[in-house]
């Protein structure tokens, strides 16, 4: 049985998806469209007379960690301001800063409304800080060729560099702006949620607390089961019809089974109407498990564009296509039509490319970070999964790695510098103003903090939710449970800036 | 005016201590003798029918923060262990942890008494954790003459990477214990409780709790006064007599006077029993300097043997010389007596050799970390000192880093990453479980967290302490107040530990 190694990246699924039992360095590329903004909110910003943020750009240090002469070199940091709303430092007013993830740091603040939408009410400056060797943020004279050449540059792309770099920035962004009182609370999605808790636990002298959005903190080692994340993804689908996750599930066997016959291959393309150039029942397989995974993340209860442009409630249109009775036993042409809600929602594309996909938001180097310390066992499939059933394999994932840029995993380095295991013991007597909030629908929230650990370290869990939806732009078909996380969100936020402001007066 | 640069070492003057108004590179080398144990310690040990401790080693890593192929080196990493009092895993005992300072480890597990006296009460095992580059756990395999040869490989011995060192260390060793559930406390004295502190901050994932005794982590930019540390020296002669004082502190143009007056280097010699290889004025007065700074360190209630075998209340003795009779108006007959309290107590030596002096702790590497992150402004004197009159100058010791090793210090990074400014309001409503134990006599205490900053982060002051005093050996003659301090500690790790425990016992 051919082993499909799915959901190890937050967003693209780079050099494992493809992973046979035979290991490969082939590279399925991540598949996004150029475009992400939705009109609306563009919009919104117009009406409200300002451009979302301005860029500017921060000296940086590319090693905080060591004092070799190589360690002093610089690269130019990316950040992206808004101060329409800001009260500014007379005011003490706050700054709610986003820590960046994998990918150019426009795309992450075009997706978290959130804080452009709260900004007014809160007068606080708004800042994106992009994470190193993303984006525009490229060490090594902003030469990508350089910078991702191999692991003596990229060794430099890790998580504990990108959170000093964002303390650095800070302190450095406060003093000029002599805003030293203003408190800074840090928001992140994903990874980037993941970056913000990190900040609030390493960094408490920095920011006064963190809201950590669809953060699998705890989707290392065996912390949490390697087949929840697509054991979720089952249960999205199945929740919507046993028939919908019955043809799915039966489709990878039929897939193989028509490509390995003769004139299979063509059969595969016309049904999945797939361009000329290029056929592979692998790299079917793995398209049409892009299209479900990232469906299942974006479930989102409104019509999105946030990976590709998606109707609202997505799995439900794709089971919708998959149990139309007008397509009979056809189940090519049941997830032609699935497959279709993610890659072809607005219908203007003729066929697809498996040899191609671009990456607009320039996310590749996170497989370099799933390669030495983000080693997230998220790829097994039970015998239930919607997914052919595999095993997580770290060996494996350790060989992919040192074929592919010749280093050696460090697997027990988050927990070692984070933490994760026994975190309620851990967090409950230390620590504060932590919300992690998490959909149920969102593959990655088994890997999130779903208990409250503490009265400062909360979980908001939204059974409806998927991947960090409470911080996209509000809109007015919103259901009423989304408006609801987010008041809650916005008004914890406002006790901290409250009792900040208190400790303040008071000289503590 | 000379300007004496005092007190910016926690133990050895080294590089900064000669620094003139022209910048020079003259070294002066730290001077203790070579015993350091007092016998009724040893023999304490020897009663309990066991050692002090063995040696292990731990293959660690050279580069935490980084995933380049230098990164991936290792070091055999030294650790002390002593399970004589250890109620083992079964019973979840606790494990005491010594976060290794700027020395040989063995030097500082024999002058933490205090973990060896309470083990017994806590059925705690001890383990003292070496800090890299020093005594024995030495990277590049072992070879001082390479790791300390250049920036480059220096470039490794940081505060971070020691901390991650530990975090690596205490995770592997309680595996390997199968000790899993069993909590960990962190001592550290001087530098070392900077490190338990700031371990518990980074790691509360990892320890439960922190003793920093001594630990100076407010003396970082201008958050403590650059005239603190020898305004307490300036004190602690002061509050002995009005003449000690003004004896000492009208010595130093004295000896320039003297030094520069023809045959005026012979008399200096005559007076200080100086021997004959070596005198200058500059280094007498750095001798001098010396004994003062660390006589006021280690003003210790009973006799002590931490640097150099010491009377008890050594500062008292000290202004006994000065203020003897005897000696009438002659001052250098005073300050060779007061000099010899500190060099010559056993009375022994013969002559005092200003060329040489022995490191039999190895803690020469500490002018590296104090060029690059330890930049604490300590040797500013003001118009009362004790010392000349000088103001604390960044640029005259980044110009003799820079001369030095080449490197340029990082005089923020250490508020960056470990806070420091305005700490209460900061680690008022986080963190918890930090003793911060500070004896005003002691010229660090300044540096030193001096009030209560929550509940469970708490400051011990004892007017009359003096560096690190209650991590020393408990002996019979131990004042009342230093009893009650120790007790008062015990009491404190006491509760944590029960209430890990009560924690453990509800699943949290």
């Amino acid at each position: 049985m051919r082993i499909i190694a799915v959901g190890i990246l937050f967003l693209c699924f780079s050099i494992f998806s493809s992973l046979s039992s035979t290991v490969s360095n082939d590279k399925v590329p991540p598949r996004f469209p150029s475009s992400v903004i939705r009109p609306e909110q563009l919009s919104l910003a117009t009406k409200r007379g300002t451009k979302l943020y301005k860029a500017r750009y921060f000296t940086q240090i590319l090693d905080h960690f060591n004092f070799n002469p190589k360690s002093y070199q610089t690269f130019q940091h990316r950040y992206l301001i808004n101060d329409t709303y800001w009260s500014g430092p007379e005011k003490n007013s706050p700054i709610f800063v986003y820590t960046g993830n994998e990918g150019d740091i426009e795309w992450f603040a075009q997706n978290t409304g959130f804080m452009f939408d709260v900004a007014p009410y809160f007068k606080a400056l708004l800042v994106f800080i992009e994470h190193r060797f993303y984006g525009k943020s490229i060490p090594f004279g902003g030469d990508k060729d350089i910078a991702y050449s191999n692991a003596s540059t990229l060794g430099y792309l890790t998580s504990t560099q990108a959170l000093a770099d964002y303390a650095t920035l800070i302190i450095d962004l406060k003093k000029n702006l002599t805003a030293d009182d203003s408190p800074v609370v840090v928001f992140g999605g994903s990874y980037g949620g993941m970056l913000a808790t990190w900040f609030r636990l390493k960094y408490p002298h920095i920011v006064i607390g963190a809201l950590a959005s669809s953060a699998p903190i705890l989707n290392f080692e065996n912390i949490t089961s390697p087949y929840s994340f697509n054991n979720i993804i089952t249960q999205d689908f199945r929740s919507e019809s046993e028939n919908c996750y019955k043809v799915i599930k039966g489709s990878w066997e039929q897939i193989e089974d028509t490509g390995s016959r003769s004139g299979g291959l063509e059969l595969l393309r016309k049904s999945f109407r797939i361009c000329k150039n290029y056929i592979d029942a692998d790299a079917l397989e793995s398209w049409l498990t892009t299209a479900f995974v990232y469906t299942a993340m974006t479930d989102y209860p409104t019509p999105s564009n946030f990976l590709n442009p998606l109707p609202a409630y997505p799995v439900k249109q794709m089971c919708k296509s998959i149990d139309d009775p007008t397509t009979g036993n056809d189940s090519f042409a049941k997830l032609y039509g699935a497959a279709n809600v993610y890659y072809n929602h607005t219908g203007t594309t003729t066929c697809f490319n498996l040899a191609y996909s671009p990456d607009p938001h320039g996310l590749d180097m996170w497989s370099w970070q799933a390669c030495t310390e983000m080693i997230m066992p998220t790829d097994g499939n039970n015998q239930d999964s919607i997914f052919p059933e595999s095993q997580w394999s770290y060996s494996q994932r350790a060989a992919v790695c040192k074929g592919y840029y010749g280093v050696d995993p460090r697997p027990n380095w988050i927990t070692t510098e984070f933490g994760g295991h026994d975190i309620s013991r851990a967090l409950k007597r230390f620590g504060s103003n932590i919300i992690f909030y998490n959909g149920l629908r969102d593959p990655w929230s088994g890997g999130g903090v779903l208990k409250n650990i503490s009265k400062t370290i909360v979980a908001i869990v939204a059974e409806q939710g998927a991947h960090h939806v409470d911080l996209r732009f509000a809109t007015s078909q919103d259901p009423k449970w989304l408006q609801q996380v987010r008041e809650r969100e916005v008004k914890i936020i406002s006790n901290w800036i409250s009792q900040y402001y208190h400790d303040l007066a008071n000289h503590s």
